[in-house]
């Protein structure tokens, strides 16, 4: 059965993902070999400095032109390990019309462009798998697409960024700032130099809108994600958190509206219970819950970056897509078949926790409530706290449209007793 | 693309599971057809027991003829829900015989004849998944088989019986003690009448045994699984577990040997650390830790029991299976190239707790201490209590093989000055 022409494979890009892959390919070649039911070998990488030192690789492999490598024509899986949209979405488009499979780790890409390189990748027969772009190590994708490809997925909210969770880690166990915390990432090489996908959430969000595609069968772009990321979290509102029972972390929410009818996608700091399963997830670690209609609530968690977890997911999916090669078949493509709409952030129906600094007299709170109760908003609790002349509103409130609770806000600051909004933050995980 | 002949399906068993299979098949036929690209549909259910009423299972498909069901030439897929050894493996085998696939959640007799049953599928062309063997719906089979293929799993480690786990739970939570518990979980439901199965371990091993075999690509079978049960774990053992910061669970442990050169498995009640996430399990919920070389630690939670969990595995297997038969492939099939022997249990290293009632005088602990050093056992922390002329002692121990801690506490046995050996428990998750 073994077959002895090896499978080759082109990998793009060489970095602290590209390496990992390059250099288990080598050490475990049996192993894959072994797997795959005939032998696989790096037929080229691509890279943008040929100069620089990787250990481990090959340097005869190295080549800087990415297109030739993957026009090459007897290339049957491509890894794309670049990221961005170009040239990773060109590269990937010719390797499909060359007769390759791909395997990315492109979340922006995919988020972006997502049914498009399903398209193309059916209309060649051949497979696109990305594991590794959600949650790194953490196998999602295929649980999504397959395990529960039977069942009715109606949530999905995680941590999918480890670098903010990181960062809320550490100003939750220390009571730091939030550029103190990024300080402190970034010297332990957790955030980058310029951490703006990070901390603004576009990450996150990328992330939020490939799970909400498979999950519930239709299509999200990273444009229907609503976005919020964690720069304005204050140690206040950690402090204020833990009052609550809560800590706050980044989340990842993807719903099915309560008809069914459509779906949400977001990502916003909010704050959970501690006692929720996700409120123990420390450092840059991973952790998604799912809930379906019949499995209930599964959890996945794991080290959501780094370069050996990543690479664990590409070889995960390199094995899967040699496997069909061999077999002359393809995995599962897209399924976008529900074509359920993305509802605007508005229509997402949460809780608010609302910080209000005002006057300290009476009537304050009447007049607050009345503000609440005009929009339909239901308060769970309130606690007042005085300090030196001004007080301190706390508002929770109970479940209620995104877009209600958002006018209330707007409306308490118009109000001439109510000095200022301290600090909104969504509770969720209850 | 859409194929109109549908995909036929027998259902063999309609209990808990199988019911909730049929259910789901029924009110989501739409869904199913869409991911699967045609339609699939029930063509019999075959019962023991014709008799008793089952909603919403259609009543002209039921037959007692299991056989003759799986015979009829015309099915695709054979789902197997009735559990056991025989008449389930006369009936795969009898339905890989006649062209179908097979969705087992049989974990008995996969752990008892998987790399038969795996052999007779590949010589036919046929599929074999067994997704709901292993804690319900908690994907872990497919992400063992599929998402980590690229990568080298050291250990697998969980909570992979409810049952049992919601007895640990009650004990440690309201102190009552084993036989307590156990009428808790079955008044609940979460025992059976017969609670052998659970209580004693054997629900687990086998589940231990395909977790072994799939994680380390080698045979595992249920007789290489060391196995205790939990029926001598005492409200004594969980409270000394308490006062060293841990809890007590029933374990399922896959490990790769330290050199690499054979595997060892086995499932036992442990104390772990109640900072361990396995600690925090509650109720009847299983929970599983993976570490693989490039992926690091992975954890996965969910329902490991129960008719629509059971059947969202189920169903996410029989979608994988009626796709494979539709694009004319079988999805990856045994992987055992490894041929790893299992080490027998007393050459894991763990650690042990001991509690030991000894005489109240002098010289005791060294005369102690003098036995575990024969025995190339070191000593961890020690405790003494005196209690009315007698006196316990406790003893952790650092690591060392089991035999040499099964032999250490045959000595401690025979001294004079101990008067018994109260309880003895293994430490993990450090």
């Amino acid at each position: 059965m073994m077959r002895t022409r090896p499978l080759k494979v082109a990998l793009l890009g060489c970095g602290v993902v590209g390496s990992e892959v390059a250099r288990i390919m080598a050490t475990h070649a049996d192993d894959l070999t072994a797997r795959i039911g005939a032998p696989v070998e790096l037929a080229g990488i691509a890279v943008r400095r040929p100069g620089r030192a990787r250990a481990g690789v090959p340097a005869e492999l190295i080549t800087t032109d990415a297109t030739a490598l993957v026009k090459r024509g007897d290339i049957d899986v491509v890894i794309e390990v670049i990221g961005g949209i170009e040239p990773a979405r060109s590269l990937i488009t010719t390797a499909f019309e060359h007769g390759a499979s791909v395997v990315s780790a492109n979340k922006a890409l995919l988020a972006e462009d997502g049914a498009a390189l399903h398209a193309a990748a059916e209309e060649r027969g051949a497979d696109l798998y990305y594991e590794a772009a959600v949650a790194g190590a953490i196998p999602l994708v295929r649980p999504l697409r397959e395990s529960l490809a039977g069942d009715t997925v109606n949530r999905v909210l995680g941590i999918v960024n480890g670098t903010t969770n990181f960062i809320l880690d550490k100003m939750d166990s220390s009571g730091a700032g939030y550029s103190e915390a990024l300080d402190e990432a970034t010297a332990l090489g957790y955030a980058e130099a310029d951490p703006t996908a990070d901390v603004e959430g576009f990450d996150a969000a990328a992330k939020a809108a490939i799970l909400a595609g498979i999950a519930f069968h239709t299509r999200v772009r990273l444009d229907d994600v609503h976005r919020e990321g964690l720069t304005e979290v204050t140690a206040s509102d950690i402090a204020s958190a833990k009052r609550m029972g809560c800590t706050v972390k980044l989340l990842a929410i993807c719903e099915r509206a309560g008809d069914g009818r459509s779906v949400t996608a977001r990502v916003h700091p909010a704050m959970i219970p501690l006692t929720h399963p996700l409120a123990s997830v420390r450092e840059a670690y991973n952790a998604v819950f799912v809930e379906a209609e019949a499995a209930g609530q599964l959890m996945f968690y794991g080290p959501g970056a780094g370069g050996p977890p990543t690479a664990s997911a590409v070889l995960g999916d390199l094995v899967a897509a040699c496997r069909n090669k061999l077999a002359g078949t393809t995995g599962p493509g897209e399924s976008a078949y529900t074509r359920l709409p993305v509802s605007p952030m508005g229509e997402v129906v949460t809780r608010y926790h609302i910080s209000l600094d005002v006057a300290d007299k009476p009537g304050v709170l009447a007049q607050v409530a009345q503000v609440f109760a005009e929009h339909g908003v239901s308060i769970d609790t309130v606690r007042q706290q005085g300090k030196d002349g001004e007080a301190s509103l706390v508002v929770v409130t109970h479940r209620a449209p995104d877009a209600a609770l958002s006018a209330t806000v707007e409306t308490l600051r118009q109000l001439d007793t109510v000095r200022g909004v301290a600090s909104i933050m969504r509770v969720e995980g209850e």
